[in-house]
């Protein structure tokens, strides 16, 4: 009844159980039906769909301290934990914490399901003027609800 | 601020912030994709997953009645609203009231997310003993959240 | 099933399930050790408190439809229905929907419970310079979720 | 953002947004009007009717395992953490794990908040049947989410 159990309780509450069953099942639905790389440019699309619908929060934005500001603001309010940004060889590291995704479709399809993370970042930082030479990729396997990204060439 | 109001408001909150945006943006993405025709079949194969998933609350019991109130026990406890099954010419009228399908993947996506709602009972009367001739089939259009269905040859 | 089956279904899911046993349970004992005009009091007190912790929303409103409109940017925020503000004869309307009040703390408390947006409401309008010979007071007895004030002399 | 991170943001997110900031606000103007004594007694008595509420959940049971499953099973359908039980020296150690009581009304009133969960428990074992001279009391302070009773003589 530690750490590790503090931490699977709030893992267990954190996806609403009026979602759960149905993201999970849709997973297991997606997963026969196609392929991982399918699914992870599936949630690329939609993780940019749902950046586009907010990216009006996006629009003034100088500095990377006010985008990761106004990126936490719109993930307080939907529960989908917080992300760091920090400048790193020519690129800037992603690092989005207690992601929801891991619990709402299952560990093993974090493999695709990061895209939707990915898309998102990707339409936030084109919004920004980014050139599309820059492109936002994993750059490390996602740890439990820890997701590391990195923008760069 | 009659009525129509609360009923909009309530309709709003129905479906939790953490998924609303993602739900809307995969319906999107999904329509580009795929025929109606196919996401409802995807759809009642998701909702007989969920219902296999849940297949222990539905295994005692014995008549409509008890049925009616271990699926409303399920709905009630995930934020799904709540249906009436009611005997009708040899079948099963199935009135599922307050369903957050409008609201999670639009209104114009009921075509095809109501199949969730098929495929969830479809499986509960199978699980039941239910013959492979008795079908749950849409019985008419969806009015905004509540979802007709009729079970039976 | 029809439209009142929809408004109870919706009322009974708007307190969280975390708190709702919980305020249902102080009210019952604040009621055993205090009379109705002490816990009115209390809960104006608490209206005002929670103004106060909210206050900077409201510094720089100059117009009735921007106070509006910054009220139910809070109330849709926190889940507690939504306000119309309206000029009537020298004073102003404030009729409050979809209050969680009744359902919080039983049908029975209104008569105190509502004290609560009474004291919040004045707390806001004196924060936006309104002298002390304005106050708000129920303009009507609450109709379930629906509370009536009124602020004028 | 390692593990403090993670705990700091689970906890925030605990308490629904719809009560925060009324509990919050109530726990100050309690504070302003009551000792803390009175305050911890008014607590037991909503913490022990609370308990009499739900106590068709505890009638049956006849093991320690069965009450720590039963309580479980009440405690995640509503969010308040979870309880282990064990044998203690004659008595019975209650450990609370993630109880919102610290989010919810503050650290700082602890000292009379925790009193709710003494009143439920002393008056579940009641219900089972225990005698008056066994009551149940703090065995330790506090350690954040975690309140640590001790059911005995």
């Amino acid at each position: 009844m530690g750490q590790a159990g503090l931490e699977d309780y709030f893992r267990a509450q954190q996806v609403s159980m009026q979602w759960l069953p149905v993201l999970r099942a849709l997973a297991q639905q997606l997963v026969t039906h196609s392929s991982a790389q399918d699914l992870r440019a599936l949630f690329v699309k939609v993780g940019s769909q749902f950046a586009s619908d907010v990216e009006d929060h996006f629009q003034e934005i100088q500095t990377l301290s006010q985008l990761e500001e106004a990126l936490n603001g719109l993930w307080a309010q939907t529960n989908w934990g917080w992300v760091t940004l920090s400048e790193a060889g020519g690129g800037i590291s992603i690092d989005h914490e207690a992601a929801p995704l891991a619990e709402a479709f299952g560990e093993e399809c974090l493999e695709w399901s990061t895209g939707l993370l990915e898309g998102f970042y990707q339409s936030v930082f084109s919004v920004l003027g980014a050139s599309d030479t820059m492109r936002v990729r994993e750059a490390s396997a996602p740890e439990g609800m820890a997701v590391h990204l990195r923008f760069g060439r």
